[in-house]
């Protein structure tokens, strides 16, 4: 197929080389002129604009967003409307909220566009080789750029989930379940670690990683993680979290539906997050207050038991 | 009553003071020596050991213990259990297991000596002026010692429970509560604090404290500590724990009951007390790994976001 | 004063009640002509309708809306607004969300009327007797008002919390604190039914609101149940939410504080609500799956352990 | 290798069965005559006790046990000892307690017998046809039976994880996080049926099998699950728990480790086997009491909402 493709970054940029390499036409664009020369190095055609990105595609043209969620969605969309034609497709391949997919479909098809929101997993190596695409949208739209995401995916690992914003809603859920499956698997190599056993983390790792029950990517992952240090010496504790994980929680809130596993995980990252932090200190306090119970000064707060 | 006194740490004295105010006789003793004279200028008599307090007693005599929970209870038993008869009653009223306090109870039944496992709450305040006690053992026993905790307690803030450890397991239930409580409180005011809204907490405290739903002791206290520093900027954010709250947890799978909150609380004290935590540490490695997500260093780790 | 009161529901009926009996005069309205003419047996002016009330007050007027949180309060806004001057002084009593207080009062300070949004705790008997009360909105408002919630509630039970919204916001997190104290009494009462020490729920709950660390009026409400039933026989398990704990939870994610225990008592009211949980469902067949392991069958599901 | 076996459930027949195919010879015992005779005719050579197995085999003999957790252990243990000689080496390859095996293989080096805990993960059909091992004992009695190991489990799937106790503690960690990741997918499915999206769970279980980040074996598991039926209506939500789970948050407890996903996934459970849960009637108690709110009768109590 020959399609357009807004947004270089990490994962836009692996996954137009993925398409180049497998015979596709990309014509691509983003703010950075250097993405831009970087993929036309590659074999796609340089785009100067979302103008030109358009009118160098055949009709029913494709257009995939591969870029950051909320506004730069939103800006892009209001660029490339005016250039669209009744019958183009647009796909918002990036992690952008369920219910504004759902809103901009709607918008979209006043004038007879057509979106299809795309959630992708994979990560980085995914995009480049092999990934998982989970689409919502129109059928008919979603017949029309199948053979792509066959080439795009790993064997089995792309379909139609349903109506608009069905696709970005699994793909949100999926990351919803990965912050929990991440953060048992933190756990249990707590548990590890204090255990008094010396173990050596990558040979546990390398051991679940076959024929156990918890075998999957994410232990994959660990063993190379720990590969490198077995005690992952060189990061911090901090984790960060993407929009993901809160809106899974949210969802969950107006759905009624009890998520104890996967907002605690958010909430520990949450955690990790502040220092001095300001619950724990209200505890101490209460403690000392009722018990005179000693306490920690500021800056020994943490590390000491 | 003229009781025996086992241990004058923080409560021990308290209490002591307490019953000499009311006009009891004790008899006291602590490894201590300046603690014991301590009390003995109160009005106590000092007693150099324990075969001293126990022959300084009628019978069927008393001896209230206020010592470490674990092995210095073990400890103080044996050494009493030679000098007590028939119908004497202990009271261990400190933060004993409750199983253990049932094998203890079991065994000195054993020699015809009555034990009671007292709970006691309230503080150091309580202590001194009136605190809140949960017995158990066998029922006369009880009705014995009930005179003098009717002066040490609050109106209504004593009572039987149920035969021996019965005491012990209220007692560590409450402090299960207590944990849980004091988690929901420490959330509030981290919330309050996030808000923008330059919130005073001294000023929430009070208005909570009164007339609210959630009105009692621990927001009385939150307001006394707020009103030392808005920020509680004198203390740090590491909360120890006591064996209580563990034992509730661990209580809580030997009887199969969900207890995800006092167990988060729990935890989240666990949490509060390690540096660089391994189980974040794993978590943010993984999502390294996976999507190539910047990681902070060691030391950046907390406190940038 | 002589005040508006618009909404006369349990809590609304209570107030006014409250306040009449203190001395103030008030005109009622109540889309219920019932509950109006109830009022007007008790001394209350009865009116017809907004604009009756508004026609009925000296300048500047005070409306004291007491009205389900969402379209209902902008139902009355609406209404009362053509009939409202300049300086005029609404005050929104109800469980709105904080959010929509900031969006009202800032629409109504274009029209110079001004609002405070003022959170009430205590319940039923706290609205008929004394009550807490946290307002937010333009300082001099308050001013006016003050008065007034010095009778209607108990001494020190009431304060000016901040700028437009923050009266909410306090009364939210209030209700997310006290989502978390329930649960935590509810999972120490569960243990201690789970014991084995043929425990009496009123007696501990009384000795637990005598002096102990976590005193306070939920222990004594707690008390009043148990003392109709040791098995609370008489209510079933499903516990209803309302919008303050899952709004508290929300505002959690958008500051990025960590709730785990407020979450967590959130989602398990709602795993109360549901039958034949599907969360559940799927853990089981994923055991049964891998291990072989027994499953029940629909209907046996629960109870049987 | 000629190897002892005893006990021969479904875990531990289908072993025997794999080893036999694998050109090991086996004499087996079990309590069950029948499994005895079904295994004979598989290729084993039938023992008719303790005593029988042990003289059948070469020195040193290698005995494994695959008996229920506890005393059946002990006792076999203790059946076994009186025959066995120094060297000798004893493999309890079921679900012990790691603190249990650090007992019994302090035991049994006292006569010289040598033993090696391995706990085993991979379900039925890994053990049929290729499982994950973690071992822990004397590295030497490990390089003894490292070739059965390696055929019985799939490449990779198996190592020395350290001195004894350290195979069944990573074993139990194991099942700890396979607790979390479990619920952390229930959650995720229950999330995905409330949507409304009206989504084929198969489906997307077949896509995230492929390619996702959330990858593994349980999510293979799960789409062999909703292949039979999308609702899951075959089986009821109540979800049994192991020893491990437990082990695991007492493990957690003892080392001071926090881990808030693996106790509240375990709680969750508890939570499952419960009707009318008491907790919940508590909380539905305390809000009638204070709010006047309305509560459910028992017997209406689940699944209205």
């Amino acid at each position: 197929m020959k399609i357009g493709f807004i947004g270089l970054g990490k994962m836009g940029f692996n996954m137009v080389e993925h398409l180049l390499e497998l015979g596709h036409e990309v014509t691509a664009f983003d703010l950075s002129a250097e993405a831009v020369a970087a993929i036309a190095e590659k074999g796609a055609t340089a785009a100067s604009s979302l103008q030109h990105v358009v009118g160098d595609l055949p009709k029913p043209r494709v257009v995939w967003m591969m870029v950051p969620a909320g506004k730069a969605v939103d800006a892009v969309l209001d660029g490339l409307l005016p250039f669209l034609d009744k019958g183009d497709i647009v796909i918002d391949g990036g992690n952008s909220r369920y219910t504004d997919s759902v809103a901009r479909a709607e918008k979209l098809r006043q004038q007879g566009v057509r979106m299809l929101d795309i959630g992708t997993s994979g990560g980085l190596d995914g995009a480049r080789h092999g990934a998982c695409m989970m689409a919502g949208g129109e059928r008919e739209a979603y017949d029309v750029v199948e053979p792509m995401l066959r080439d795009l995916c790993v064997e089995n690992g792309y379909g139609y989930m349903g109506a608009s914003g069905a696709g970005h809603f699994v793909k949100m859920v999926h990351n919803g379940i990965e912050y929990g499956m991440m953060q048992a698997i933190g756990e249990g190599f707590d548990l590890l670690r204090a255990s008094g056993f010396d173990l050596d983390n990558q040979n546990v790792a390398r051991v679940w990683s076959n024929g156990s029950v918890i075998r999957g990517w994410l232990m994959d992952l660990a063993g190379k993680a720990f590969a490198q240090d077995n005690d992952l010496g060189w990061l911090g504790s901090k984790v960060a979290d993407s929009g993901e994980g809160r809106w899974t929680v949210e969802a969950a809130i107006d759905l009624g539906v009890a998520v104890p596993i996967i907002s605690g995980s958010l909430f520990r990252r949450f955690r990790s997050q502040s220092e001095e932090n300001f619950s724990d200190k209200v505890v101490a306090a209460l403690r000392h207050e009722f018990g005179g119970h000693a306490y920690e000064k500021p800056g020994d707060g943490e590390g000491k038991a």
